[in-house]
């Protein structure tokens, strides 16, 4: 029997992730709960490792499918070494992107089969699926602006051009469109505060 | 069309996969033939990244399905970057290792479902497949001796128990068995410059 909860924050680069996800720990951590802090790709040490390959800007050659491929093996490891014994022992597993992120960028935006990524997604988590996907929502040239004004250099995916991100934010609000039950959009151009009371009512909500 | 041709050597560790590999390069070298010498997995930076994942002997928890997509995705990368574009220039490819070895450790040591294995193999190389695979067949037991006598640590499929290379090279003969036009096995338990004369034959053969 399922105990615990997995909750999912996702959204293009510079729409607020780290903050919220911070804001979220700390929601959770004065309530007492037992927190699985956690991202992909990565959560493990196999997990980090294809991360690397994944994110590294001196492999522009990476073909979809191989992307596509290390994004599943990081996830099948994260969650039968991670995720699944967390949600068994009654914890609250908080990631950074999930599997709606693969949708996202691999379908919507790179173009590859969404038969094709729902196959190797659902052997990768068989048939295990988040309590809620929180989509930060964002126009990625604010996003950009917000990444770039940190001072730090780009990632493979971040070097993708506009029409691809403008896609991939098309393909997170599509999900949440066609999924309800488990997508929430939060409109991320909000003021912060305003941003991170509505994800703490989300949060609320799924673990009451 | 197809123009040039890709041989694979496959079997155990210590069966001599290595000194074959080298007697083929020589060979077709001598005969004036343009030669793509690579491996498995690897045969691409991003596909060597991958490698040092799979065999490092520090990741004992790394999942079955987590190592099947980390193999595909290199080979995703080795086949649409590397194998793919030498046999249209006509070239011969031969690589140490391919789609044979994941289905015998994959499946038939680790017993992974070998429809499965199929989906995501089949995904990785979309269709292609090897002129012919030489399967070199030896006594898992003497592999080992002949790998400990050169002095090097094991990595971490070697470090697999004797059942397993058991059930690995019993993989490779079914393999054979089952499809003798795409696969030969050499007794590799043979003096060496047999083993060699065997070899390349087969090669000849699939030449000519």
């Amino acid at each position: 029997m399922r105990k615990g909860h997995m909750i999912v924050c996702d959204g293009g680069n510079g729409a607020g992730k780290t903050t919220v996800l911070k804001a979220i720990e700390v929601h959770l951590q004065a309530k007492g709960r037992e927190l699985v802090m956690t991202r992909e790709p990565g959560g493990t040490p196999i997990g980090e490792k294809v991360r690397e390959i994944l994110l590294s800007p001196d492999t522009p050659e990476m073909c979809g499918v191989t992307e596509l491929m290390l994004f599943a093996a990081a996830r099948a490891q994260h969650v039968r070494e991670r995720i699944l014994p967390a949600i068994a022992a009654g914890k609250i597993v908080v990631s950074d992107r999930f599997d709606s992120a693969t949708v996202s960028f691999q379908h919507y935006a790179r173009g590859l089969p969404l038969d094709l990524i729902h196959k190797i997604n659902s052997i990768a988590i068989d048939g295990f699926k988040p309590d809620i996907t929180i989509i930060l929502d964002l126009d990625p040239i604010v996003g950009l602006q917000r990444v770039s004004s940190r001072g730090e250099g780009l990632d493979r995916m971040e070097q993708e051009s506009m029409d691809f991100l403008h896609k991939a934010r098309h393909g997170y609000l599509e999900q949440a469109k066609n999924d309800p039950a488990h997508f929430v959009v939060i409109d991320s151009s909000q003021p912060l505060e305003k941003v991170i009371i509505d994800v703490i009512h989300v949060v609320d909500r799924i673990i009451a």
